[in-house]
Parts: C-alpha cells; structure tokens; sequence
C-alpha cells in the first residue's frame, strides 16, 4: 500500500465502493477508465447497482473510453443509464440500445474529447478512474488502458480512483500521458511509434481526488476465438498480399507502422506475421490483443503503442505477471493520442479492421446488422481507415454458416465509404481497390472475395444494374434485396442461383 | 517577357502548343494544373484535341488539381480520357462518366498525392502546369491556383510550362509552397492561417522543363449564381446558429478558421457574414470565391488560405486587376497542404459544404444523382468534414420545383456517414446532431430542416421503421421509396400526404 498510495494526503480519503457510488447522482454525466474491457471501474459502478436498487428514477450519462467488462451489461440491465457513449461492446447493453431504452452515441473514439473541450457534448461532472498507484505529487497512474481517462480526470469536478491492487504496480511506466490544448494548438510530437511526448501519470490537483476505493479483481478477459480454417486463409491472403507490395517496391519488409483492430478476426490474422518474413515491426494502434505479445517474445515486433492491452484469460496470466520484460516494448495513450488523424498520417499506418459486411463498390458496414441493429459501434477503425496510408478491411465471406454473405449489393449501413477503402481481404482472396472505378471496384470484389455460393447472386445484380447505367450502377428497389431475402427466409441464398457463376465482360 | 522568364537558358525551350502537345503520348499519364477551373492549362490539351482528330486509339489517363475549365468537356467529347481523377466539374465530362465512357477515380483530395507518393496510383509521365513566371533559378510560379502542381512536377520525367501573359505577374509572392516529405515524416509547421512554411515558387530541376508554351488567355470564369430567396434564409439560419454558439460560449465572434466549399449555395450563405456582427474571421479553405473578396474589403475577413481563387466573369476583372491589394490577405497552397487532416484538426476548422441529399439519421451524400450518376465528386468536404471541430452541411431542402426532397429516409450514396456529421443547415431551419442517438437526429432533421411538402411523408416512413426497432430504425425495402417514386412518377411528392403532418412523439 506504501508504494500504491505514494501521497499521503490521500489516505485520509479512502473510502468504500458504496461510499463512492453515493457520490453518483441522479442526471450527472460520469466519466470513467475502461477501454476494450481493459483498466474499467471493477467496485464503484458494482456498488451503485446495491445502492440505486429500490429507486425507479435514477439515470445517468456514462461516458468511457470504449468497451467496458461485464459491468456494461449489469448497468444496462439495471436500467441506469440514459446515455451510453462512445462504444460498447457486450450482449446485454446491444440489447437495449436496440430497444433504445439507452440512447446510444457512436462516435469516432479520436473525435469524443475534441466533442467534449468544444462543448459539442455536455461535460463530465465526476470521473472514476483505475489505477495501480498515486504518485508522490497525487498524480494517477493508469492500469491496462489510458483511453480517455485524462481528460476526464482534467474535466470532471469531482474524481473518485479505484487503486486497484490486483494490477500489477509494475505497469507503472508504461504509459504516456499528452494532453492536446485547446484549438488552434501546437503540433503533436509525435514521429515514431515509440516517441514519448508527455508524463507516465495523469496530472491532478490531489484536492479534486475526493475518494481512494481499494479494489483486486482483474480485468473482464477478452473472448476472442483461436484462429480457425477461415481467418487462417485470410491471414495468408493478407501476407501474399504485403509480399507483393514488396515486391513491387511499394513497402519493405518492416512494412509501416501497423494497426490491428479488435475481435477474433484481427487477432487472428496477425498471427500470418509469425511464420512470415517480416521484420522489425511496428505497431501504431489503440488496442494490442494476444496476438501481439507472441509476435514480441517472436521477435517480430519491435515497439507497439496501443491504448489498451487486451488479452484473454490465458494470456493474462501470462503476460501481466511478466510486465516488465515488455516495458521498454509497449507504450500505452490517451486514445485521442493513438487515434490521432494527424499522427496516423504522419506515420502512414496501414489499418486492418474488420467489417460486419462490404458492398460491391467497395462501401463498409463496421456496426449496423441489417441496417438497423447496432452491433458494437465504430470505435477507431475510421480514425485509422481515413487517415491511414493503407486502408484494409478483412471479413469472412460467409456468416451464419453461409447464409449471410458478407457481399452485399449495397451495404445497409456505411461507416467507411468508397473514398476510404483501399483493401478488402477474405479467405476467398484480396480486392485492390486502389485507384479504380466503381465498376472495376465491383469486378475486383465480386470476382476475389465474395464466396462462390453468391457470386452468380452479385453478378446478377451487377448485370441489371448496368443495364440501367450510370458511374455507380445500382438497382435501388433491389440493393437490399439480400438482407430482405435474409429477413423472410432466413437465408440470403436464391435456390436457383447458387453457384461460382459466370464472370460478365466488363462493360 | 523578360520579366516572366528570367532564367534565360529555358528561352531555347520555347515552343509552339502543338510541338508541346506531340510529347504526349498515348497511353501517358499527364499531371496538369488546374484547380476549380482556375489556373488550368489553356494551350497544349487544346492542341492535342487536333492533333489527335483523325486517331481513333488515343489515350492517356488526365490526373489534375480538381476540376479543369471547358477543357475537361472538350477533352471529353473527343473521347481523349481513358481515366481521370480526381475531381471534376463539367456537364460533357459528366455524361461520359455516367456511360462509363471514362473511368472516374473520385478521391478525396488530400488524398491524392499520398496515393501517388505510395504507389497506389500509377505515376505522373508528364506534367503540364501554367505559370506566371520563371524564376531565376528555373523555378515555376504558379498563377490562380496551386492544387498538385509542385508534386506533378516533383513525380513527372518531364515538364511543359505555360507561361499565361494574361494572368498577373502580381501573383508571385502570394503562393506557399511546401511539399510534405516520405511518410514518417515531420509535422505540418502550419499554426495558423497565414503561417507560410515553404518558398513562393515551385522548385525544379530545369533541365526537365521540355518546353515553355506562352499563353494569354484567362480562365474560365465560375457560374455561380447570385443569393436567391432560400440561399439568404440559409445564411441567416447560419449566422443564428454560430450566434448561439457565441451565447453558449462554445466559439467567440472570431469563430473559428472557416473553410467553404465550391458551388452557389457556399458562395450565398458566406455572404451572410456581411451583415452579421463577426469579425476578425479567418480562412482555411480549398477555394475560396467571389463573396470572400467582398468580405475582405468589408474588413470582415482577415485572412484566407486557400488552394484556388475561383471567380466569376465580373469579379475576376475587380479582384485580378487589383490583386497587389489582396496579397497580405490571401496565399496559395498545395491542395495537400489546404486540406491536411493534421491542420483542418489542429486548428480547428468550421467546415461548411453543399449536400446533394441528407438522410434522416444525418448520413450526406454529396456526389451521386439517384445513388448512381455522378454529380462531381467528393473533392475536399471529405478531408474537412471528418477532422473539422464543427462539419456542416447546406442545401435547400428541396431541388426541381419541390418535386425533390434533399431529406430522404436513406441517401442514394453515402459520402460523409452520421459520424461526421455536425449540423444540417436548410432554409427551413438549423439541425443540431451532435452527441445525440439516431433517433434524436432523426427528430431533429425533419423537425427542422426537410420542406412542409414532405414532413408527413418523412414523419409516416419514421414511424414504420420504429414499428420495426432497432437501433437505427429503418424498413429497408422502403428505404428507397422517395427515388423510387421520382423515377417512377418524376415526383418525390405522393398526392395524400403533401403537408407538415404531426410531430411523431419521440421514442
Ligand atoms: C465487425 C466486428 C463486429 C467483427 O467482430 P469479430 O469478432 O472480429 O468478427 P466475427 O466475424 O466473428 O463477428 C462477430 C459476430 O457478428 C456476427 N456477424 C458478423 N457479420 C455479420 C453480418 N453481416 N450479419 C449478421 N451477423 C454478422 C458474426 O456471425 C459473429 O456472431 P457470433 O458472435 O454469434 O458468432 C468487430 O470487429 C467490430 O465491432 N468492429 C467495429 C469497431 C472497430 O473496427 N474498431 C477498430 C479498432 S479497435
Ligand atoms: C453538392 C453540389 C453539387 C451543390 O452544388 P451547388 O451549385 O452549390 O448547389 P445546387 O443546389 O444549386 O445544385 C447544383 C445542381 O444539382 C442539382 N441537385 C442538387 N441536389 C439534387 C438532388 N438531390 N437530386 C437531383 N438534383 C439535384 C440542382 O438542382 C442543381 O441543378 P441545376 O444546375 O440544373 O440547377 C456541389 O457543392 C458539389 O459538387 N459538392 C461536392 C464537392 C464538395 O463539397 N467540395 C467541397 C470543397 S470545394
């Protein structure tokens, strides 16, 4: 505890996780710690739930850095939120966002501290934030993600930290912590992954610090899947792909700093660099998954920024506990910081995001199933598509064992759009979209990535759609034929027309 | 003349439009000048037209600034372009876009070069760009417009000037240019507005300057049309709404650096400035038109950076005569540098462009007629909407006599996603999306912005999707149905439901 709470005043303020939670009220806008389920409020929020029980009324904004653990379902099932911004990532709060019961805000993760020193959002009264330790001078030091925890901290009237003694201390270190001024402000200094521009805890007036809530439980582990056949065909394609690039001396074998988004597929996927023969990687991201530490103790990567480390139960255990071998290797940063546009095209990332599903003019779909039901939200992925140097989506073919193609005519919600993307991968093979037009866009996808049960399907559409003409042909009364086909048979396939198909002329 | 060429060893190079239109060759990739039709070349492309008359299987791909003058028509009737991007802005032109007659990259701007520089894009053979002078050191000096002209240069074997005797010598000092190094590369020095980083003149290598064209034409004046009735109500709706970001202190009366887009609507709604109580006003724009030179000499704007001025016939005489009185007022920039994402972010850039079509959860489409014939293209609303602090979007909320709404259930083509989105702007009134759910917008869009014709319609379509649920309410195969009916009937209107309708209680 001496090396935890290193500024003594503060002792005389810990307090109960019931206590704190009192400080919640009614209406407030709470901004708390947790990003992609890492370094979340694991007691005061838990404490809220007993306290707010018997009350009917009782409602609050919450605003995090993204995804938090198991407490977004628990709040959401309670009822207690109003407004839930800027992403979330659990089954329960999916749910009532769809039945709107919480309004949901999906925001660009670099744009909500920008919405929030504007005034385009209303402000954070309290902040709850985790950490490992307050420093000598009562500053706070971050567990497994930063997220946006310092502007919180910087904005809220009031806040509460959870010293959680469960993190391990030695995490201390690792983080670097920038505040952007207001605009028209400096640049941000930033000019390789592994550059430090700021402080390794969140600067405070210890005044503010109204309570310390002792905690110990670890993160909510990731769920995300081993590799399977499909995104083992997927990680090869993308490796076949960056040889080429390679090859055509369009990148080198370090290639640019890369950036890898959430979930099983973009995990997976990473896993292609361990048997390739790239070398002295770099990532510049906002999450790191299991992936990325095997590709480290490989050597394969040198340096990764992130804004949280994400990992599942077994691989917590083993990278947590051997922190210190990976500190001079990650660095972790206010997600305005890792999602920064000026940064990622300053760098030249190259982005590999997953989408839900992609049209065949090259428009990506991140959130919305159908068009209406909100999966997880946009979280980075178009910070990072917008900006980068290399804009790459992977998605499986098929969903739903083949009844969802995720080739569409015309995607039922667009988060990325032509403009943005320049790379599709699925396990079927790589669309180049770079520097084409809509229609050689449409052959490239069709023909290399759409599975063969709905090419003739697509090619069909395409056919019609051109008959009818214009720069982007379409059928508007039938772009979303396969999601209404979806809706009343349960199934996007045509009996009739399943099959590879015909590759039409390109007209 | 020797004024204009001052290094004497390119007197040798000079030579006719026809001797320096045979350098081109078929199947060339040739760089030219030419921004919002200013600063375009006027004598080579108009050679190669008869010089190629009686070939049939020529050629080449035309990358530009953005949209070229009559030229981009001519050019396209002759059936001269096999590809051309990345912008453009021409009713010929646009007719063989929309038969696939030219193959149509439409990218962001800023994009561009960053494509080039990358290898997504095949690169530039041959640059022809016009200048108003050459320097001593063989150096170009651009004349209206800068756009790509120092990368073609840069990229290109080979380089054609056209030295215009008709645009003014006066011009040079006014240009800024600075080319952005390999990525990783170093900040952007720009601060604010008027902040120069680089030197008044494009350098080169002389010796790969081909050919000195001499030239005296002008370009070819903008059609903007003068404020009518809605474009005013649309300026006064602004100047409300940026007054009440003053009242809330959200902005001071300087606001914040402006950027506007190409087009009438733009144009009319800057006016609006005149008779407000703002001050101090800055540019960070791409163009900037006819109403900003009035602004100026109002003492409304103190500075406007910019990659093109653009005029029409009866300013270019008032502005380019006098165009030594604008010069501590006003610089020229690369289009990457006018519409770098690490600037508009920085600065903090009020972005306000014209929509073709707005959807009810707040998605904007800027480019497409019925989802599939191209207007123009994306050009720079991209780059500034998305890292913009406040992205706006105008049009009238009806187009063709009111028999087409611009507020649909679903845009026909998505160029700038709920997102990035800020604030709707019609004569109808002022709709505020930030940090608010779908259905918030929703509300707020037709509520305040579509046209009195169409809210029962709009209000009828909402409340069958929120029958449906979800997240984002929406009935797919209806989601089209204000296109369908206009191609069906030439109407958007449906006889029953013309009228206001009734607020639909929000749930
Ligand atoms: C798109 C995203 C949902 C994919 O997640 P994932 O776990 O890698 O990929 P999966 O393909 O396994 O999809 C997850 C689930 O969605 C379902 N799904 C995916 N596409 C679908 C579609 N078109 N229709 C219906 N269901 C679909 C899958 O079947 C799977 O369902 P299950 O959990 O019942 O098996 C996820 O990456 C995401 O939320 N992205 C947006 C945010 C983002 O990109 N951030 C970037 C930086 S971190
Ligand atoms: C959107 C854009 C076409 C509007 O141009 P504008 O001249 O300001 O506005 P208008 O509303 O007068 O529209 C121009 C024409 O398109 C037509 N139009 C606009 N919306 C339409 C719609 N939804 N359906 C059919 N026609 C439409 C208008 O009727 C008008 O036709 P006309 O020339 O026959 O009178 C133009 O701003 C553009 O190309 N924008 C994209 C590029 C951009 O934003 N760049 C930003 C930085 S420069």
């Amino acid at each position: 505890m001496n090396k935890r709470l290193r500024y003594k005043p503060l002792e005389k303020r810990l307090m109960t996780a019931e206590d704190a939670a009192a400080r919640i009220q009614n209406g407030m806008v709470v901004g708390v710690s947790g990003f992609a389920r890492s370094g979340d409020t694991k007691a005061v929020l838990h404490a809220l739930l007993e306290l707010t029980k018997e009350r009917k009324d009782f409602q609050f904004d919450l605003y995090t850095g993204a995804s938090l653990g198991e407490i977004d379902g628990k709040l959401a099932e309670a009822g207690l939120l109003r407004r839930r911004l800027p992403f979330q990532l659990n089954h329960v709060m999916r749910n009532a966002i769809n039945k709107r019961e919480i309004k949901f805000t999906d925001l660009h993760l670099s744009d909500m501290p920008e919405h929030i020193r504007s005034g385009a959002l209303p402000d954070v009264d309290l902040a709850i934030v985790e950490a490992v330790a307050i420093t000598d001078d009562g500053y706070i030091v971050p567990s497994t993600s930063v997220g946006n925890n310092a502007l919180f901290v910087e904005r809220a009237k009031e806040v509460i930290v959870e010293l959680n003694l469960a993190q391990p201390l030695e995490l201390e270190g690792i983080h670097d912590i920038y505040a952007p001024e207001e605009q028209m402000r400096n640049p941000i200094g930033i000019l390789k992954p592994d550059d430090r521009i700021g402080i390794p805890a969140i600067p405070v007036d210890p005044d503010k610090i109204i309570g310390v809530v002792l905690t110990d439980m670890g993160d909510t582990p990731s769920t995300i899947v081993k590799p399977d056949k499909e995104t083992e065909q997927m990680a090869q394609q993308m490796m076949s792909f960056f040889q080429n690039e390679v090859d055509e001396g369009r990148l080198t074998k370090s290639l640019m700093p890369l950036q890898s988004g959430i979930g099983s597929v973009a995990n997976a996927v990473l896993y292609g660099f361990l048997e390739s023969d790239f070398h002295d990687l770099t990532l510049y991201s906002e999450v790191i998954q299991d992936a990325v530490f095997d590709l480290i103790d490989a050597g394969k990567i040198n340096f990764a920024s992130t804004s949280a480390i994400v990992l599942s139960r077994d691989y917590m255990d083993k990278v947590l506990n051997h922190i210190q071998d990976y500190k001079d290797k990650i660095l972790i940063r206010p997600q305005e910081i890792s999602n920064h546009p000026e940064v990622i095209r300053r760098l030249g990332v190259i982005a590999m995001n997953t989408a839900v599903e992609v049209d065949i003019y090259g428009n990506v779909n991140s959130t919305h199933l159908e068009g209406t039901k909100m999966m997880n939200g946009i979280g980075g992925s178009g910070d990072f598509a917008r900006n980068a140097r290399l804009a790459i989506f992977v998605t499986k073919s098929v969903k739903k064992n083949g009844d969802i193609s995720s080739i569409v005519p015309f995607v039922s919600h667009v988060d990325h759009n032509e403009h943005d993307v320049d790379i599709i991968v699925t396990e079927q093979g790589v669309a180049d979209l770079r520097g084409k037009s809509p229609i050689e866009r449409a052959y490239e996808i069709i023909e290399n990535c759409a599975h063969p049960d709905y090419k003739s399907l697509l090619w069909k559409y395409l056919d019609e759609a051109v008959e009818r003409g214009g720069h982007t042909p379409h059928v508007l009364e039938k772009a979303f034929s396969f999601h209404e086909r979806l809706a009343a048979t349960g199934t996007m396939r045509e009996k009739a027309l399943v099959g590879g198909g015909v590759r039409t002329r390109l007209k």
